[in-house]
């Protein structure tokens, strides 16, 4: 499963504006000898079909890369081990062919794709998968069927698609897809909420329902609330009568953000502060102590946040935005019997490949959701591609209330 | 469940000798409130029928007794505020008459009782459980029934018994116990075996069945290999097939504690500092990673074990001899599917409490592998219960190999 969706090797035809990475923005000290490797494994990723144009500024490779050093490099490239951040540099707007439909092709018009933490993270070089360079980024977003290859047949002329897994690259303008990599969503709902169902609202519903048996009345606590998880773990949460503790960082516009995650139907919104003062005490005696804490954060936010978990309650793990490892005390699990686990959107869709039920209950549900006004899209800011550069910058600053879209 | 047998309001008959603890010994510091607090505690817990004859040298009381207070104490003792450590100063050899025997009670003649950590942490106060003082203690060991009540079905005399739960106070010669609260075991197993069965074996067991399904051929790696149930686990692994990567503290007389560990039965010995070298990498070439691993100890010892475990493989802490916490890089959660769970005896033996089929199939399986001689007691040194005071300082010493064990 590939992060970005390579190019070499298809068969260009009509024009499609792309926005390309042409190499991996690490910040990460190596040393030389893996700078040497990472640098050809980003180089020859382009294979025969394409010759880089920008200067490589950065190629340092992130850890996963170091094991698989290219042996056939076919360019030149010099690495100056300059940090190139922030990463816009690494990316560049083509206008290039679209491949030819082939049988069980799809020809997709892309409509809007939104740039999330892990397309930045792919982009730097840190993320568990990497795909061969230059790639398109972008791993979420909706398009509308153009044309079909004579094989498929679930897919039609005017459909709604999103990506069925991570790495489509759905940063262009239009695209040919294999059937199999897409799904259809509804038509009639959002825009902006089809662009941005396939990362985040799958992550929180499949944490809600995955890890613990939650009934109504029952509590979740999760820090990071206002990212794009956070704001869809909110709303499933209310709607299924789950009450929720939401965990944010203190800052200059809180009262705003603490109303915003209230309508959109947050019980407790607290600053991570709270979390070891007496007003923990206030919210247990109306709702119950959390049986599931979901942890987007690392260091002290993550181990003050599991001191409230119930006994046997479970944390899930799915973002370390602290850039702090999780630090639980011995008792906790011995005398408290805590459960600790990972999730990762990417992975259960891998684990699921075979079981595409799974899948399209979990769109269906959600689209349900969606339509009943009980799940929205987060807060966005929609931004033509051309404008891309502004938009990565924008996503890419301290307390980002508002997720770019790029429109497509 | 309380840890250690409480005395009061018990109508006494013949003697016993009684190794009592007068109060917890805890080396943590608290405020001059909770100080009083616990103490007020362990003083009323004497009841009524007991005199406290020892000075109270420390009254500190460990934290979960501070929501606790008593209100009514009995004995007037003041608080000095030292250290009384080592802890035998808290212990006091008394001979007390032995309860009369009730419609469905046990008279036991105690045979041997070992010192566990878990013993040395009540009595310093730091375990999670503690019962109010003066108390019996001691958890586990195995005595010889002498007489049983009218309404006593399931033992006669001359049998052998174990404790059924924690907090039995097993540290004395002889005992009248309720029927419930023992478990018969087979008296043609060893008299060291017996003694040391209820505790260290049956965690190991629980580990290795409870949390991955482990075929032979699989791996499990452990730290604090040398502790009880560390040997229990190598012992047990090896008869099911299973192999054991075991991990020790660097010491003098290392290598005749890694062949001590492999005529046990142990596949590879290695010492903590191995675990982030290149020949652990020589180890996987014979062996599958782990799917599970038994952590004893915390910290660094921890994090770095955690590394070789197998994707979506799972860690179980039933200690924390390290003092420390344990820490886990966000991304063995999410790319790793890494999970973390606890384990604790006494909280399975109260979870089972209406299932002692679980407890008599383990003992059972216990059992036979003990007669089968792919079970022995770990390394014991047994001691006349008059010595406990040299035996719980020799219990408390680093790099302990020899289980100290109360001849009765």
């Amino acid at each position: 499963m590939l992060s970005c969706a390579p190019l070499g090797g298809w068969v260009l035809q009509p024009w499609s504006k792309i926005l390309l990475w042409f190499f991996f923005n690490c910040k990460t000290d190596f040393s030389a000898e893996t700078q040497v490797a990472g640098w050809c494994w980003a180089a020859c990723g382009a294979g025969a079909a394409w010759r880089l144009s920008a200067q490589i500024l950065n190629t340092r490779a992130a850890p996963s890369l170091v094991g698989n050093p290219c042996q056939n490099a076919r360019f030149g490239a010099k690495a100056t081990g300059q940090h190139a951040w922030p990463c816009p540099a690494a990316a560049e707007l083509k206008e290039l062919e679209v491949p030819r439909l082939g049988h069980s092709d799809v020809h997709v018009k892309m409509l809007a794709a939104p740039i999330n933490p892990a397309d930045i993270n792919m982009i730097q070089g840190t993320y568990a998968i990497l795909a061969p360079l230059p790639a398109v980024a972008g791993n979420e977003g909706v398009g509308r069927v153009l044309e079909v290859g004579p094989g498929v047949t679930a897919l039609r002329r005017g459909d709604w698609v999103i990506p069925a897994d991570a790495g489509l690259g759905t940063w262009r303008t239009q695209a040919v897809f294999p059937e199999a990599s897409l799904l259809q969503v509804p038509s009639d709902i959002p825009l902006l909420c089809a662009a941005t169902l396939s990362v985040n609202p799958c992550t929180a519903y499949r944490m809600l329902s995955d890890f613990e048996s939650l009934a109504p009345g029952d509590s979740v606590i999760q820090n990071a609330a206002n990212s794009g998880v956070g704001q869809a773990v909110i709303q499933i949460a209310k709607a299924t009568g789950v009450r929720t503790i939401n965990v944010v960082r203190d800052r200059p516009d809180l009262p705003k953000l603490v109303e915003r995650l209230k309508a959109l139907g947050a019980d407790h919104v607290i600053t991570e502060d709270v979390l070891r003062k007496p007003e923990m005490k206030e919210i247990f005696k109306s709702i119950p102590k959390p049986r599931l804490a979901l942890n987007c954060v690392g260091g002290k936010s993550t181990t003050e946040m599991l001191r409230h978990l119930q006994p046997k309650g479970t944390m899930v793990t799915y973002g370390g935005m602290a850039k702090q490892p999780v630090t639980v005390p011995v008792s906790a699990f011995i005398f408290r019997d805590v459960r600790l686990r990972g999730f990762w959107m990417t992975q259960w869709k891998k684990d699921h490949a075979h079981d595409k039920e799974s899948l399209t209950s979990m769109m269906d549900a959600l689209c349900q959701l969606v339509r009943r006004g009980q799940l929205g899209a987060p807060a966005c800011t929609t931004v033509p591609l051309e404008d891309f550069r502004e938009a990565l910058v924008a996503s890419m600053q301290p307390f980002t209330s508002s997720k770019q879209v790029l429109l497509l």
